[in-house]
């Protein structure tokens, strides 16, 4: 147990000094399930080590919201208080840093009503649409990392005992994000410069189009011109590195919104709000979702689908090696942060304003003309797999191959 | 277990019905540990078959503030986000209901530098001034209940098995607040009932006066003219009946501010944010702490005082008799919520605007003229014990006993 707190306290060290990066004065915000406590109480302290001016903690809990997704009348999934809207953007305004802790049960919401769920969702993305911006465009500083919840870690590791399953599921944790390394936090320096170089690459090269091909999927990504590659860390507006996902281990970037064509396939269950969705498959052309399958979910898919109109296009494409390292541990996490992290992967809605030229100064109008998706939602959901090849267009019509069987194959 | 279920429903039923009275569309917003959560979700449910329109919930944890206040530089102690205690004055004038979850460790700010927590608070009050007015007003319906911590219940109940200690905690609860009854709602009608007869006499009699004697105490208390009893329960702006605590034994109403004179010590342990003081004597001299002593807690006790001009004068008088149910469990609960219901008490800081005529619509500066102590303040102190009698004064000069070594005496 000692040693556990000891890699706890390195854990978050990681999420305070690589994810956010807290700056002295800064606000900490983080968005934590109560179950967490322990390792809010953990990165509480090392903020302050840091130097953050304050920590406030907004709990949450699943165990509550599906008592209210199963027992509050309909109008309460419409209203969602302005002032903790107003509140959040003051903050991130004040350029304070986010932490949202993620871990929860993926099967929580397995049974409640998908219209119910969507309402409440796009009521409070709607209000929270100001505050978003801030994050989605990197004004400030943001990280998303895990900390295991009972039913997730059963749910992970496969075992009834959740004492165990949790103790099994941070030691997996611990490995994926370097902290059983000598110097963790040179380990996220040096893994960092590498996804750049990659960065650096895509760049470079300002390829025009991604054909991603393998036995199930068939898709051509069309790249709007002046778009930007990301991966590892980016700078916020006071010029801060941050990492918003730990662990990270893709490069990605937007499609044009209209630019996509073909049919791609799911390759591990993708988690929206608490609900599976699995074995689907969707159709685009034009860069909109003309048709879509699901074997598991698919109401909450349809639903999510019907969200806004940017709902059904893609707003980021992203390249992960077939053999990275969360994809070796051959597990299933049935959680965004980890799976996407060990497949290449797309998202329906919004675009990163970042991933194209100057796209951080501009209104929604402007992004949208140069191809930038705009809408309530962003959901990653995984396409790689270990036939899956990638063809890269120049600009002047020369096609390289960058992705073979699975890995970067430049 | 599944008994324990039960009566957790039974108790949240209290709260929910009796105690803020849920009306239908209303909100219920919870102030409440992250260690309550059961009875937080027992609440919530409760809440939503009485109709509520939402439930919201704001956690908190001592062992975070605890961090911070080990941890954070001294400014953080001396701002509090506006847009928050908005909020709450926003939720208070859409009549939204307050229940605040009490049982929090006795001890654990004991290492805390006074200094830096009679700040914290300070800057807290301040802030939520705008809210308080609505619940010291009862302008809405609020109501403070207990649920045990770990820490809390190994203290009260003296063993280091915190299971064990829990729920033995529980059980004295349950017994205290009729969850035991077969009709628990039905038993604490009639409870409220017996408490408004009190209430009913004592506004009839209108004394002018009360003079507490006992062997550690002797105090005359002025009571202003205009003064009113409460006790049981009261009804807010919407004429709903609410019981603010639960449990509540007691009768109270306001001291005029600068009618207080002689030597006041107490009887029970008086807990502070987590600080105990005990052993510790008062003498005031028109209605003003001209010196005090105490065994522990004297800086924390020191740093109260000084909080501004009101917290050196009363603003509550309560009678609660000696053999009431709570003190006749013999336990200390280290815990204002029981010990104020097992024990005559007063108050320092501010009086409660409806225990004067018209005080509910009345400015602080009215109110001030009329004898209603304002202060940022309100601290329960006990001062009740077996060999207290209690001298009532009526307005012609008559002198009545109303208690008689302890308890009633009419």
């Amino acid at each position: 147990m000692n040693n556990f707190n000891e890699l706890l306290k390195k854990y978050a060290d990681i999420a305070i000094n690589i994810g956010v990066n807290i700056q002295k004065d800064q606000i900490l915000y983080i968005n934590a399930p109560i179950e967490s406590n322990e390792f809010v109480r953990a990165l509480s302290r090392s903020a302050y080590d840091a130097g953050a001016r304050d920590v406030m903690v907004n709990w949450n809990d699943d165990e509550l919201a599906l008592i209210r997704f199963l027992n509050a009348p309909d109008k309460a999934f419409k209203e969602f208080p302005q002032w903790k809207a107003d509140g959040l953007a003051e903050l991130a305004k004040d350029n304070a840093a986010f932490i949202s802790i993620t871990g929860n049960d993926p099967d929580i919401f397995k049974d409640v009503d998908p219209e119910k769920m969507a309402t409440d969702t796009k009521t409070k993305l709607k209000a929270l649409q100001e505050y978003r911006k801030y994050t989605m465009a990197s004004k400030v500083a943001w990280c998303v990392i895990a900390a295991p919840s009972k039913a997730w870690a059963k749910k992970v590791i496969g075992i009834d005992d959740s004492e165990k399953a949790i103790e099994k599921l941070w030691d997996k944790i611990f490995k994926i994000v370097r902290v059983d390394r000598e110097e963790p936090v040179e380990a996220w320096k040096e893994h960092t410069t590498n996804l750049e170089n990659r960065v650096k690459y895509l760049n470079k090269e300002n390829f025009k189009k991604l054909h991603f091909k393998s036995s199930i999927t068939d898709l051509e990504v069309e790249l709007p011109k002046g778009h930007i590659w990301a991966g590892g860390g980016e700078k916020n507006d006071k010029d801060t590195y941050f990492v918003a996902n730990i662990p990270t281990e893709e490069v990605f970037t937007m499609p044009h919104r209209t630019g996509v064509n073909g049919v791609v396939k799911n390759t591990k269950p993708f988690n929206y709000n608490g609900n599976l969705i699995d074995d689907f498959t969707l159709t685009l052309e034009n860069g909109k979702v003309v048709d879509f399958k699901a074997e598991k979910g698919y109401d909450v898919l349809k639903k999510m689908l019907e969200t806004d109109e940017g709902a059904l296009h893609l707003g980021e494409v992203a390249l992960v090696p077939h053999d990275s390292p969360i994809s070796n541990l051959d597990t299933i996490f049935y959680n965004t942060l980890f799976d996407e992290n060990a497949s290449c992967h797309l998202a329906l809605g919004k675009a990163y304003p970042t991933c194209i030229e100057n796209g951080s100064d501009m209104e929604t109008e402007e992004l949208t003309e140069k191809g930038a998706n705009d809408s309530l939602i962003h959901e990653d959901f995984m396409i790689g797999s270990a036939d899956m090849n990638i063809i890269a267009e120049k600009q002047n019509g020369e096609k390289v191959q960058i992705f073979k069987d699975g890995n970067w194959s430049i």
